[in-house]
């Protein structure tokens, strides 16, 4: 049992990537669950608030890791690279700074891990298919690999050393859908909030993994490996429907974008072109 | 992708079957979707309202079928038998007819057909069973059969020819429930409309199955296979509950009308009388 | 067909464990469906009201369950024993009195049997995992064997004679929930009627497992082999969210009431004490 | 019970397509399993041996087939067309010619049927898939269709009358494997005919689909769901492997018949050409 | 680490059932396993002779029990009643006598149970169906309920205690098969005998259920579920095939025992005659 | 298709790791399916003999992997490391130097690889479970989750690219069984050379996973993913079964090694020691 000595629950979280598009909205959210919320991220983060701790230092640097988890009750990890890029940049930050990570959880005694993966681990899969999180993983880029590596890695940790993790395959988080395939990844912040609410208080979790979207009405994705989670959307994208009127403008025959749930992700990547 | 010089989404739909029960629901509601809503039968019609073009011909006749696929974006097939009958009249309509339809939506490079199915290709599973898309098909009738077929023609055409289709296999759909199997499948006039929506307008549906209901209580078919068509009904035959009180009026034993999810189809078929 | 000579769908319905927690709510609740609801216990059960019979006896005694029989339509069986305890009661009450109940049925030619099964059936599950009624029994205890054996013994009497029965396998129903393991299992009494509702008045339900919650938040158990019940329960234990804040107060490792389902029953059993 | 009067188990046997391919083998083969095997064609089958009598003539004509199936204990089905062709004549002669087999059949009080299905209804399937009886149909032409129409039409007949009716997706029976796909699909002749004892001789079948093809190393079918059928086959591809040397000629990117398992079939179709 | 003073793997065996048809043969053909074979049975069961120690008692006398399995190392449960019969002898040998049984086992601190469960357990699946460990039980009279009973009860014990049990659903064990329906179900002693001895060997079992057949040619059950226990049978009924020439005598319509797996135990049931 | 100037099926194999234990196997084998076989390693391979070319070099060195590429067919991937490790070097051979290999197989054109994985990427798998390769992976130690991502990648270029691979998850490939473990997971020399050349010659293998055992007599493992792979292994575990005696010694509860499939691996890494 974790010691509490406030109203909050935890007495500290640690939020890596706290700088990111998403960092910043937990920045704020993550303050109801924790006295002290210490934020790290590779960038300046600006001075620290009422609640905050301020590391930074690169997901690379084993020992920048290992200090920044002194203390820490439960990480929500958004660090790290999240578009497709080359891939020793991704390794870097990705898979090496995981590791890192993942040893300085288990040194510390930290309990669970919210981990940010992808929806484009299965970004392959094609629109008109259904997926959950017991089907093999088809990754769409260097990036969706070393998220796959993270929920490997993840996994073992729980089976080897009971460490907790929820992998969030979080969609597409942002204020609004800015595009149709949107229309079915979004992600509104209030959901993503919710959600890691639900993976941090659930009693037991394991190592869930869990896709992030909203209550959208087209859905590519089935949660039910999550159910013990509890985790209800309040939002939709159908709130933004009028944004994307019907169109008879069919893709053309073997557009991969149209054609697999990635999007342009799976014909990205620096390398090729 | 399909050009479109107005602001509806569509320039010419061809809806066949327009005399029908559905056919005249949709005669209205297809307005919205297209310039020209291009309406066929064997029966007559009326006069051409604003936007409608009226083709009187059989699909078993094959000059007939080419001749009114001419110009057209995308069908709504709801032509054909739709009741149990004898084999010849019925292969005739739904069996060369449908293959007429194709060979014509082929020759014209049509994108995208929504068939009317049926969820007598499934009727003879049980009342107590789950049905999905991926299950084997179960017809309770030559009418249900002539549906398998058309299934498995338009499979042919999606994996040879790349045309789309959504197989709507449509449970009942009237003004309202008119016994109490129909609580189970009904199909509000507004939800066919929309699950015909959702069709036309995914921007990808390959070949997708459908089953074709309202909100209802009691669900004898899951729709996970089509959770990519976004279709979110909003009525329920719940609306109706009151007409139908509770009875305890069990049925008698091997009463197959009540074993199986076709009803009365299921023991219906002029042949054998 | 069952004749009723009323406006109440059943001449008479027996209900077992009258006396018990939801036997006392059940015995008003079962008015609605019943001219007569015959209110059966070991223990008093105080003067019979209107439209009820009351009879007094053991399920173990043969001679006194065939003489209850005598004259249902239908029964409510929520008689026996219903935590755990040592072998030989529970053998006394929940197998050899199932067998007399079910060989009285038969010989009554009763056709329906509501049957009080009990989510501790699978309950050492973990509390990861999304439990459906097609998935093997794990019972935690004596008494999740003897609802095991239960539900064993009335899908022989579905397979060889036909006699109906709808296994409900209930979570926890009480006024509220009491703990936040309660928060997953929770049946509101008002759901819990409409459960057996459905289970009362879906024409044919054959052998029918259902597991019975509220719409909670949190799911352990997949409904899907009971759908054509068309039960849509109204409350949520998100109700009394208010009770259980968010904690972060995770369990140790290894301790097994919260690893599994079955909660404190895992590790009850009074013969290990 | 179907009583015999003679040693063989049979008293007579029809035997459809008897001047085929497979139906010339069946001719000879089936002697030993009834006293008379009737033999029908649409073309000249020479004279009447012993213990065999020939009707000529075509199954698109009612009558016809209605003559032929009198006094007949069980049908072979190997009538019809059996490669691509245009659609019409593969309608009549496979759909509304089975139509007129079914038909007489029930009309005979006819048994069982083997009836020759093939593996092109699921030849768009992947050469790195395995496929089985429950999944969905995929036909690779026309012809492929047809025999999704059989499969349906006498699944109907099953579940309304009881007709017994084994499906055979023969993969390609010929003296020895022509090319390195056969390799895959073989089915040797002892095999075919020990496949058709255990279809005919099985007590009960109920409607039964089973891939025909004898122990090949190579596998893209599993037979799973008719393991009640005692089918063990005796002969391997492997006996010709040496005709098919090792090859590192990969097929071409795109290249249909390498990519799909019903190989030429998924190019052939005199319409397109 | 359970200790061994001699070349045989154990110190002492429990059969029970020992004077019962395949107590019979596993008198002779255990002693290969241990120094002691303890036979229970409540029948007299002739003198002791080498390596072996009698006990008479009846697995309803729960103190009977407790003695008899002083000193025991693993235990080969055979004892009990092994057909269809009045539920009371059943519930006092199957399952008072298994709690009794498990009881002493877990006093004791027995490490392994092999349980004579049956196929009884899954009789009313359809004999044209292929039935695994993981599927729902549908048992076929009193004494398939009983064997429930028991696979419920020690998964119980596996589940909350770690004491490993391995379920063997035997089909028919006898010299040879008799009729038909053992052409199915057959297992050679010998087969017996390994299935028994890869039982008791395999380093850990957990909780196992696996089918008892020889490599018949016909299979009703998969054992994919038991793979690990590295049974390789060695016989097959096909060494019997000469009694059982091919027969067109088909069942009847709606006749149970050739429906379904039971056989003959499906009409069974004293109860009811 | 790959143009051949001999009699052999390739013109040039690449063999990594040529020196560790499998790669001097296949040093040998490998001169049957190709006229050169370039041989790699980090260390000294000795000289080349005829039909060989030698390339030292390190996977993680980039411009090396893209030199050893030029002109090669296929790949035989048996480099980096394949015992458990600091995380560091395995990231260097078996992360790096993948990516190093892919990216070279992509540019040179390169159409199949096939890559030695490992059956450590389920080792956390309990050893009662059966495992096939469309289940979520659960590595036992740093060197599975770098086989993880192995499969990952692989994936990853043939869904974007086309690039075929098979990813062999070998068990126990040694002259024989070292200990009861590797009764399960034993594969004879032969056969893994077998298993290679399937994955070499089927025409098309688009990305397969297949497990790689002899026909040993108890079975973790499930391959009907790969049945397409025609691999038929003619060797058995059962030939040493001898060394391996009955024994009734059970290992300890929460014994790790022989609870779950991945044995001593589950307790290896040198980080935690």
């Amino acid at each position: 049992m974790t010691e509490t000595s406030s109203a909050k629950p935890f007495k500290r979280l640690l939020l890596t990537g706290a700088g990111g598009g998403l960092g910043t909205i937990l920045r704020e959210r993550a303050k109801a669950w924790a006295d002290v919320v210490r934020l790290n991220d590779v960038k300046d983060l600006g001075p620290a608030r009422e609640g905050e701790e301020i590391v930074i230092g690169d997901l690379g640097d084993r020992d920048a890791v290992l200090a920044m988890m002194e203390g820490v009750d439960a990480v929500l990890h958004f660090g790290g690279i999240s578009v497709e890029d080359k891939f020793e940049p991704i390794m870097n930050a990705n898979i090496l700074g995981l590791h890192h990570l993942y040893e300085a959880v288990h040194k510390c005694g930290v309990k669970r891990v919210i981990y940010a993966s992808s929806s484009h681990v299965v970004g392959f899969y094609e629109t008109t298919q259904l997926v959950d999180a017991g089907m093999p993983l088809r990754p769409d880029g260097f990036y969706g690999v070393s998220k796959a590596f993270g929920e490997a890695l993840s996994r073992y940790y729980y089976d080897r050393f009971g460490t907790e993790t929820v992998c969030l395959r979080i969609g597409s988080s942002f204020p609004e859908p800015k595009n149709s395939r949107m229309m079915v990844t979004y992600l509104a912040y209030d959901d993503l909030v919710e959600l890691i609410r639900c993976s941090l208080f659930t009693p037991r979790v394991g190592h869930t993994i869990t896709f992030g979207t909203s209550n959208n009405a087209t859905k590519w994705w089935d949660n039910k490996h999550a159910a013990h989670l509890g985790y209800v959307p309040k939002h939709s994208s159908s709130e933004f429907a009028a944004n994307f009127p019907d169109s008879a403008a069919y893709p053309a025959p073997g557009d991969a974008p149209t054609i697999y749930q990635g999007g342009p992700f799976v014909t990205a990547g620096p390398m090729y072109k």
